[in-house]
């Protein structure tokens, strides 16, 4: 086995001239970077990432999901392999950081790994997973948890069917159980993400050790009043389907902040019919979000607000009805991976904090069915998915040693 | 003076054949009826309008601002009007009574007077007002309030120029101020009219003596937050527009309810942004529409509003921003409209009850410079605006009753 220093170090500057090249396909002339999975640029960013993994000694394959992954071979040819990476692709008015920073940190471990003539023993994989930003194919295909008889259901945002998408970058749909992978051959995922909160920036620490992604519990909710002209109608005889809703609004919030483990609950989405001035409302539609680390938790929180439903549809002489939109279930990190980045970040002289991830990350994928962890760096002002997400380049270079040092100390836990 | 007795009534199945007859110009198939002021089926109405009136005894004229004015000449020749009608335009999914009601009414009175062989000492004129639902111009060049510079701010609801629309229709913008009337020429004004509202039904009354109609006070609020990830952020660093909106729009509600005089305050429309499910609110533009007889109590309220929305900009973290959309000034009935209305109730035995009116109607504009009142009946579940507006043969008769009988009453009381 190597011996392996913790004066190891990446490259910074390469790193950051990686993410800027990247960043120039699919720029907007606002700022915006628009790299739609399975569009044009996609195409153009896969090449070139394709070519700086050959350049960093990986040996790389497309798998049935589109999914590109680089190996870079560890000392014994038996060992499964340690894998990272994240996803190149953006919202339609994304940011050079979200995904790229994954990505292009795990092939800077490798190069950092190359450069210095070190192997760990298990080989690295750094995998670019397929259109994280809409239909997860790439994660969910590793995991095995696609639908496959319901390609419906994977629309890429370029809102063409998934099975042509898979075909332009080189995947197959009819294949996509090849694509399939076990514990037995990723013994670990670690991912390195911008944070896209405010937290690590609010709370002046440098890395996150997540303790796992969030579940979420989706609903769509309609509250039926009666439309009635503004004037006409007294307040006592009215059934204003925007007052129900007020008070919906505000019960969410409630909810969230009385649960200890801190989730998150958002009305992000409403709108009102008619919508006129002049008319009280008739009928009211608006999301309900929450997240939280706890199935349990998320389970007593969707009790507790149809309760509170069911309370102010009396109080305020509406029909309000709750209908499920999206599940997802928890997924814990791996303690191993989490006492790993805490321990990397204390020898590197680190601050950092335990934290889950409320968004969304192909970790989650990965962790149904393998050891799964993340790092996360600060987000300037926590905004994401815009061309003004910022990360600077001392924050990025300090995920990547973080990254480097976690696979390596991952190394010897692993068989 | 001619003898005039209690029993004189009008002929309700005269009355409701022809409201049948003209719900059937602009009637779609839904059953609505669209009857937009200055639109070919509103030119059809009119004529059929004119037919009925000469018919009635009544000599016809059309004024600057397309009013129609049908006049029953009294017994003495100097004696000024006493004025009734409403309008027969309809808003783009309207009713057969709403405002029809008022004119046939008016012109069924006539028509009872005339067979009876009966003429007051005061003339009597039935006006068909020009585009109530929209610019309301008929009758605010009545009343000289229209603002002769500013033709752009009247623009109806076919979406043309005044000036061509009342060409159409025999006006003359450039002639407007030649339709102004004084109370020298109009001594009173009584206007029948559907209560558009739920509050006769509800308590069981046949009349509505109006006391006047409220004043409006609409403001257009924008509350000015943070968009973030709705999974990223968590629930104190957020500054949440939409939660700020739900405050304010339970403070209006609070504001109204807390007052003695029964005001009514509607947020009726309100906006989203970026509105989706996954964002928290960054903004939400929202309305609030205030209505009292007392403008004394309608400032006391915005006082109030503006106070609250203070208070919570400072507890959401956000900026919120108020501005004056609408403001029109109550406009109180006569009293001696009133007293005649409630006498000729208690003369017929019906039901009544004194009430405002929280609509708008071109009485409003009449009160501005002579004696107002209106004369309210049952709105079937307080609908309007809608082919599905209903008030029964026996009400829409009992109206026109009051009406014929109201006027009786007052010519006398008119020098």
């Amino acid at each position: 086995m190597v011996v392996l220093s913790k004066q190891l170090a990446v490259n910074g500057d390469r790193l950051m001239q990686s993410i800027d090249r990247l960043a120039k396909i699919g720029r907007q002339p606002n700022g915006d970077i628009c790299r739609l999975a399975f569009s044009p640029e996609d195409l153009q960013a896969r090449y070139l990432v394709q070519q700086w993994m050959i350049e960093a000694g990986m040996t790389v394959r497309t798998d049935a999901a589109g999914n590109l992954i680089g190996r870079y071979e560890g000392t014994d040819p038996n060992a499964p392999a340690l894998a990272t990476g994240s996803h190149i692709d953006t919202v339609p008015s994304g940011g050079p950081f979200d995904g790229a920073l994954g990505v292009l940190g795990g092939i800077e471990v490798v190069r950092t790994l190359k450069e210095n003539g070190l192997r760990l023993r298990h080989p690295i994989e750094v995998i670019v997973f397929t259109d994280e930003e809409s239909s997860m194919i790439g994660g969910q295909a590793i995991a095995g948890t696609v639908l496959l008889d319901q390609p419906e259901r994977y629309l890429p945002k370029i809102d063409q069917p998934i099975e042509s998408c898979l075909e332009k970058i080189g995947g197959d749909w009819s294949q996509l159980p090849s694509a399939r992978r076990t514990r037995a051959d990723i013994a670990a995922f670690v991912e390195l993400h911008v944070e896209q909160g405010c937290v690590l920036e609010r709370k002046g620490q440098a890395i996150g050790v997540v303790q796992g992604v969030v579940g979420m519990q989706r609903h769509l909710i309609t509250i039926h009043g009666q439309p009635n002209h503004a004037g006409t109608t007294p307040m006592d005889m009215r059934q204003d389907a925007l007052i129900a809703a007020a008070k919906v609004i505000l019960s969410v919030q409630a909810i969230a902040l009385e649960q200890p483990s801190q989730p998150v609950a958002t009305v992000g989405y409403l709108t009102v019919a008619p919508n006129a001035m002049n008319i009280v409302p008739g009928t009211v539609e608006l999301s309900v979000d929450m997240r939280d680390l706890s199935q349990v938790v998320l389970e007593q929180m969707l009790e507790k607000l149809k309760q509170t439903l069911c309370e102010i549809a009396i109080a305020t002489h509406t029909r309000i009805d709750i209908a499920p939109v999206l599940t997802v279930e928890p997924t814990l990190a791996s303690l191993n991976v989490q006492a790993a980045i805490e321990a990397v970040s204390q020898d590197l002289n680190l601050s950092y904090l335990y934290m889950p991830s409320r968004a969304g990350h192909d970790a989650m994928e990965m962790g149904r069915f393998t050891d799964m962890g993340m790092i996360f760096v600060p987000s300037q002002e926590g905004l994401s998915h815009s061309g003004m997400e910022y990360t600077s380049p001392e924050q990025c270079t300090q995920g990547a040693d973080v990254l480097l040092h976690t696979l390596i100390k991952l190394d010897p836990i692993y068989a």
